[in-house]
């Protein structure tokens, strides 16, 4: 048997491993975390044990912040104000998934009284959703915490009930070992076993975790084309399990004539700033903008340069990625009638890059071809600026549009009030709607909210399933309904029982209890 | 190009051909279906003329009742009796959901306030449910009605705001025209275009429609085989659908030595009616019976004998499923150890069967090997009686299981009530419940009701996904949610905005609205 291969820290600033961080997992590795993990689901089947585990584990990631940031950053290069804000939105996280474990909606009780008199008769029916086993979850390169060992997830699947084995991100492993220790940890200070959440590195246990027999579900935030293959695992099993893939993601945001004519600076500074930030690297980077053709969407494109071109040349996650991207630029820039009025750089020639954007006609887009190119999410700090003659050519865009997590409006007073006798916001709110999992008007859709409405998803290849991974909701990911049918009350889960024991939120012939 | 093949509806008492009523859909055909019904999504997005279109097609079909029973009745053999009660269950079903419309509980209205002080900072956001698009269902041969053309799927999904492609069952095409001219009849009345509804015949049309890029879900009741091959299809499209498929359940039945004691010959009698009942055509027929070893077990079987012998012969939906069920008795009978007390019989030789049984050693289950074939799915009136000596017996089985669509527990007295010393009333409740989306206890799971808290689906190959096809919840299948940003007032959908103008059921900042 071939011995199992090191897994390195690296430095992305420079290049350079900086340590050994662990081993690959070999097959039998990832058998071994995963039979403990599907172990330990009958700790984590009572609510209190889970909330207590995930309010631990945040204490105890804050408490070792400094030392998370500071690795994390050794790591990703992302820097110490954007960890230490990532964190707290970690932490945050961890804490209302444990709020959402302590109120019980999610459970979804649902209790019908006998009724023998309808076509067929109702027997006494009492239904809540149970924990679906043991989960794979995929960390995404560009949220080393977020939405890696201790991210979305891993607190949404805990708060599920069901155990986690985390297949690491190979650009952050050290830090996934860190966090992935101190939820360990959390777990036994909790009284629970420590294979709650286990830790898997390399590509193949990526594979191997996916198809897994003792694995229930998987979720994975990362590129369209890692995330197809293991959907495509995941769908190949025996029994296939549902895979919640977010892969990839263009963004649109359109401009009207309107909204450009009173603000071309601030929507073209606003646009520089969410292109830009985390150098990029976000899931929901603007990264196709619709612009009006004329002097006040040049105005806009003005803006848009200066600020851009005002922004530091940053690091990429790792040098694949920086490859990527410049390769990307450049095959974008060639395209017939691509301009580059700023030029995405190559920031010091060896590590960094320099934020910048194309501009084409709106009318390239809309007929398919080898501008299709522009269509596709290129990660890092480039958008590209489709530039229309009327709303026809917006139209047109749109609907050959995949599917998005977010989709953006920027759109004029009058549009905004409903009083523009075109009614354009309203007609536009409705043409986005069905291309995206989240619309933004007047505003912009990097910063993702954890909160109840939040929804992070959207139609392929923005999603593979109609779940969110972010907002209380995500806990349904993991969820499965059962019914019990005339089970003598003794035998009933107490959160099924009369009398509501727990003090769970339910519904009862269709009616909340108690209302 | 081939000239479309006809369709024949065929009388299953005789094996003859009835009447040609159709022609398979070719591809062209397939794709003209589903583009109408694409188009008739717009006049679905408001949901009053949703619920009249559910109201209206229910009138419509109970009006037609009697012609709607003759054309089943002659295609499918299942008799007027029960014809008539599976219309009235697809009456009920139709206005239940029209009710479920009216509600709009199901659009999961979420509105967070906006909380700049949080990290991230919260803007205001409100979410709820859209429907995903035309959708294609997938016509069950066992429910002429009630899983077919007027059916769970397409009332749930017409209730989201889906219009529907049915792909009819080859068993019983005359009476899915008629039920499908009535629907889209129904629609026309309620000002909606008839489009609302389509219906395509064929194997072929079937593929054509899973893989037809504006199908946006698909809805399916029937065999592993069929199942899967279209789920694989869904899941390898170029952009994948959600595929809901129930695709096959063995039904165990576990009962305890304390039960078989108490009342044998009950459970016996009760247990030949749900096996027996349409013939052994239903989903959720009791397949596997885990009996105890020696004398109360012996009373069972011998009740359970003298009931099934006492079944009249009955006529399977077509000679196709008649001849795999005697291939699949005859396989299963030739088995190491298997017995067969009362060997399910050929009927009158030619069209019809007779109910049966047989029996064999759980010991022999518990390995692996030949006797698997014990633990697949076989469609008519038998079931496997599996005698164990003790409960260790019973988990091996148990944990060889595939999922189920139910699991039923037969318990004895203290049992039921908790008070026995080994407590093996919750631990087999504990035990079934992995493995099943429905557990009953002390009845039989033939009888699925329509109600708010029903769960029909489980763990695969029972479901392909986490969601119900009978009951309030089937809506679910059909949504995605989308979350609106800092949208200005005026621009809101009615649904989430202040003031709550449409009086939806809606929760603020994670608490239900008004409370």
């Amino acid at each position: 048997m071939a011995a199992a291969a090191p897994v390195w820290s690296v430095d992305p600033r420079t290049g350079k491993r900086r340590e050994r961080v662990a081993l690959e997992a070999t097959t039998d590795a990832v058998d071994t975390a995963v039979r403990a993990a599907h172990t330990a689901r009958g700790a984590l089947a009572d609510r209190p044990p889970r909330a207590a585990l995930l309010r631990r584990a945040a204490d105890l990631l804050d408490a070792a912040g400094e030392e998370i940031v500071a690795a994390a950053d050794a790591e990703t290069a992302l820097g110490p104000a954007r960890l230490t804000g990532e964190l707290a939105r970690t932490t945050y996280q961890l804490r209302s998934f444990a709020a959402i474990v302590d109120e019980g909606g999610f459970l979804d009780v649902l209790i019908d009284r006998p009724d023998p008199g309808l076509t067929p008769p109702r027997p006494d029916l009492r239904r809540y959703k149970i924990p679906l086993g043991a989960v794979a979850v995929y960390a995404a390169s560009n949220f080393p915490l977020a939405f890696s060992v201790p991210g979305g997830d891993t607190a949404s699947a805990l708060a599920a009930g069901c155990p986690v084995v985390v297949k690491a991100h190979p650009d952050h492993p050290a830090t996934s070992e860190l966090c992935a220790g101190l939820l360990r940890r959390a777990a036994v200070e909790t009284g629970l076993p420590a294979d709650a959440v286990g830790l898997v590195h390399g590509f193949r246990a990526g594979v191997d975790l996916v198809r897994h027999p003792l694995i229930a579900a998987a979720g994975f935030t990362g590129s369209v084309r890692g995330g197809r293959a293991l959907y495509d695992a995941a769908a190949a099993r025996p029994h296939p399990i549902p895979f919640h893939g977010e892969l990839g993601s263009l963004n649109p945001v359109v401009v009207t004539e309107a909204a450009a004519v009173e603000r071309a600076e601030r929507i073209g500074a606003g646009l520089a700033g969410s292109m830009t930030l985390g150098t990029g690297q976000f899931c929901v980077k603007p990264g196709l903008v619709l612009a009006p053709e004329g002097a006040a969407g040049d105005r806009l494109l003005a803006s848009l340069a200066s600020a851009a071109a005002a922004t530091e040349a940053g690091v990429l996650l790792d040098h694949r990625m920086r490859d990527a991207f410049l390769d990307g630029v450049r095959d974008r820039t060639r395209l017939p009638g691509v301009q580059a009025p700023l030029a995405p750089g190559d920031g010091d020639g060896e590590h960094t890059v320099g934020a910048g954007f194309l501009t084409v006609a709106a009318a390239r887009l809309a007929d398919g071809g080898p501008h299709d190119l522009l269509l596709e999410e290129c990660f890092g700090p480039v958008t590209v600026v489709a530039r229309y003659a009327d709303d026809a050519e917006i139209g047109a865009v749109l609907a050959r549009l995949p599917g998005n997590l977010t989709a953006t409006l920027q759109l004029g007073d009058a549009e905004s009030a409903g009083t523009d006798p075109a009614g354009r916001g309203a007609r536009l709110l409705a043409e986005v709607t069905p291309l995206a999992g989240r619309v933004v008007v007047n505003g912009w859709p990097t910063s993702v909210a954890v909160a109840p409405a939040q929804h992070h998803g959207g139609p392929y290849p923005a999603a593979t399933s109609t779940s969110t991974s972010v907002g209380a909701t995500a806990v349904e990911r993991w969820l499965r309904p059962v019914a019990y049918q005339d089970t003598p009350p003794a035998l009933l889960p107490p959160e099924l029982r009369d009398g509501n024991p727990l003090g769970l939120p339910r519904r009862i012939d269709g009616r909340a209890e108690g209302a």
